[in-house]
């Protein structure tokens, strides 16, 4: 059985990644990161995701990307906006935050002995963030086969894997439902409460139920 | 004053690095990452190093890279070799190390509206490590550009700086005693004790001794 990495927040697109990569038969090792971001109740949505679509491992690795700030999810000064975003990149953009969890997994890929890495980015119905496209993550995997002893010297290609990247919400949502997910345990809201509920009205609240409302179902999200 | 985010290990390249990026009138914003090393007293020394040469900041961001293990600088059941390496990439190459570090320099760089970013790898007189060459440079480079607000949308274009890359050893201790790097603050060794004493065994101590040697000037590194 392959090894994967599946880099997993506990958010909808992410949770449907990783029904995939288990679908693909790959024995999956999933990594969250806590940076210390707002939305903490995630960390417990990606453990239970972990457990209910059997990954092998789930581990949660602590950076606090707060030293640092600069975006509404890792600044507590920083508000999350409610509002349409316009169309520049949103304050709740983390700089480099992708950059940072591809070279965590990169790390932890090597360790294992594997060369394959999942990421739930999406280029459709997304925020606008630069790290969410085609281009970046071709070249995150250029980078990574120069990077590491085993694609280097041992000659063993790493596969950074983004199945999500040209689905709409909806096409993400009626992939993730045929491969069982339970999107009720998901959380993606920037500002869910200690619970996971949601908030019902930031971007990422606002992405998600338009994408349950395009696929003509009930919206499962708990929200406050 | 342009600002430079430079990554400082605590070791001879990266001081000499940090005099280099001070000399080209950069205000330095210097920053180690505490992974989990053995060599924990490289970490004072990084201190010592930034206060030195005049860095305006010196982080200290942690992130526990012994959860991944696979190095004998991050696994305490792997030793340090005392031996000549073989061809081969050693024991104490860390998978992903300056991938990890690279994005996390880039974070901070983005949030400080900073374009230069300094590393001091070294393809010469080093342990053969993946990810010290000019290709991976280039690739991470080209990467960071794709990554951020700031490249990708805002044209801050991103430029990774290794002066090192091409130096030896004697040419990069040459380099820094002409800028005024007091080596004997720094500290190279794996496996230097609480007092930054070094071995004088390891690869690294290896490499480091023969640069003085070859410079023909008194070694004044501190060893156990």
């Amino acid at each position: 059985m392959k090894k994967a990495v599946v880099l997993l927040s506990g958010g909808l697109d992410s949770a449907t990644v990783l029904a995939i990569a288990r679908t693909l038969n790959f024995e999956c090792h999933a990594l969250s990161v806590d940076y210390g971001q707002r939305h903490r109740s995630e960390l417990t949505a990606a453990s239970n995701i972990a457990q209910s679509l059997d990954a092998k491992v789930h581990q949660i690795i602590p950076l606090d990307l707060t030293v640092f700030g600069g975006s509404a999810l890792t600044d507590p000064s920083i508000a999350v906006p409610t509002q349409i975003a316009n169309s520049d990149i949103p304050i709740t953009y983390v700089p480099a935050r992708n950059t940072i969890m591809l070279s965590l997994a990169l790390a932890w890929a090597e360790v294992l002995d594997c060369q394959d890495i999942f990421i739930g980015v999406n280029a459709v119905d997304y925020s606008g963030y630069p790290d969410c496209r085609a281009e970046f993550i071709q070249a995150f995997e250029t980078m990574a086969n120069l990077a590491t002893k085993a694609a280097a010297v041992e000659g063993k290609q790493i596969a950074i894997h983004a199945p999500l990247l040209n689905l709409s919400k909806k096409e993400i949502i009626r992939t993730g439902l045929d491969l069982g997910v339970d999107y009720s345990i998901t959380v993606s809201c920037y500002q869910a409460d200690a619970h996971g509920h949601a908030c019902g009205k930031c971007d990422s609240c606002r992405i998600r139920r338009a994408g349950f409302a395009a696929m003509e179902i009930a919206d499962p999200t708990r929200y406050q």
